[in-house]
């Protein structure tokens, strides 16, 4: 059964979902750095205090992740609308831990860009740490799956030719709802897909992945360490708002909602950013 | 006086340079997140346990820092050397906290890059939490001042356009000697300078920034929080090891030192990594 992070009357907790309702494990406030390894399959249950899904506040999966990382133009589709050259090496830029939100969070539209754009991607937690992994024992450094909106202010993204102020917006990101174990969902050729207020934008499926999760990995750990609770955003198909004739960008009282097989559904409304005067 | 993060007998303390010893500051472990605002200011003195500067082992000025945004392209003699056009908004790209290492500590040359690069650099520690800062209030973020070498790995940096790959190594990047705050040292029109075995290879003065530290502030904290112990590498002048003529890269046994007026010399040996078989 998946995991999440959660608030429930104020305190923070992980909790395994079971049916409608969800049980928390003892002693772990969030899914991260404190969940490494095997965690959270074999923390105790604290059954007696099982609440309805329905009454819990998500967090985002990794409420506070160390390093994010996110692959640019990973799906065939993507690299031909952006009219690029097809990579040999991961395009890697960053995103904070202050990116995400919750599934359900509404995603703030900030004032200053005007093209706030929608990718569907695979996310993958980082669960083993490990310096120079090689790619056949990458899997085992992963603590599970999710879904992640890799929300991308474009105006700001080619502002110059790196994209980190596009992309590093404080609670722009959507992460979640649960955190899936490697071993209990089956990715393999698992359809990824976007609709925004219901229209089908984004339809891929992660066996179209250029780089694959392993591959990503050890390219990523050649040169950092990678430890538990970092995230990789591991790249969006085609059907970008920004590619788009006439361009699509997320609006106030809009809805995305971004689906894998196997993992669920990651839906956010949008609104206009309430910034203090 | 300037402060530093350093070790003695096998714990970790912030200290305060007092002629040639160290006196600690009580309570607290490392410059950071811990030391914001003026906390370092006015912290208790522990004077009864001051010991000679050169019995300690530095740290990284911030040993774990937080967000690190490294700016790209702002003086006009390394805009010229790589051919780009003038940037209106700054180029900026991450590191990570884990990318520091301590003035002294060999700069490891890692077996899978051949093109190991030095960069003099003014690094900005930030003091006091901020989003949407007015260019006008960004030097009261400021907690102090020290000297970076944005060490490079430029066969990484350009394996695609995104240049994280090329920046973000582990322990790759000096940070230090020492913390100096904004009213104790004057940066207006300071020499940065830096040699290589003793010749110099990149000489200009702070007069000649592009984006200066306010604006920095102002526009990185216009899409997230600048948090204490976050940092900001502010870009270096022309005369980098890659666009000279013939090309000059880091080799083992070389000494690279970095030094601004006011701030001191960082000075760092290279060596081989030692990678684990």
């Amino acid at each position: 059964m998946p995991y999440i992070s959660y608030l429930f009357e104020g305190a923070a907790h992980v909790g395994e979902v079971v049916g409608d309702g969800v049980v928390p494990l003892d002693g772990l406030s969030e899914i991260g750095r404190d969940t490494a390894g095997d965690t959270l399959a074999s923390a105790p249950r604290d059954t007696r205090r099982t609440v309805p899904l329905n009454e819990v506040d998500l967090l985002p999966v990794v409420p506070h992740a160390g390093k994010v990382f996110c692959v640019g133009l990973n799906y065939l589709s993507h690299v031909d609308e952006t009219k690029r050259d097809l990579p040999d090496y991961p395009v890697l830029f960053p995103k904070f831990g202050s990116s995400f939100i919750a599934a359900g969070t509404p995603i703030p539209l900030p004032p200053e860009s005007g093209q706030v754009d929608y990718e569907a991607e695979l996310a993958v937690v980082i669960g083993t740490s490990g310096r120079r992994i090689a790619e056949a024992d990458a899997l085992a450094h992963v603590m599970g799956y999710t879904i992640a909106n890799d929300v991308t202010m474009r105006d700001f993204q080619y502002k110059t030719h790196q994209w980190l102020p596009g992309k590093a917006w404080d609670v722009s990101t959507p992460l979640g709802p649960a955190l899936f174990l490697p071993h209990e969902v089956d990715l393999e050729g698992a359809r990824i897909s976007l609709t925004l207020n219901g229209e089908r934008l984004q339809d891929s499926d992660l066996s179209r992945l250029i780089f694959s999760v392993p591959f990503l990995i050890s390219t990523i750990s050649t040169f950092t360490t990678l430890e538990p609770g970092d995230v990789i955003l591991t790249g969006t198909p085609g059907g970008v708002g920004y590619r788009r004739e006439p361009q699509v960008f997320l609006r106030p009282g809009d809805r995305v909602e971004v689906s894998i097989a196997g993992l669920g559904t990651l839906a956010n409304p949008v609104e206009e950013e309430r910034t203090l005067p």
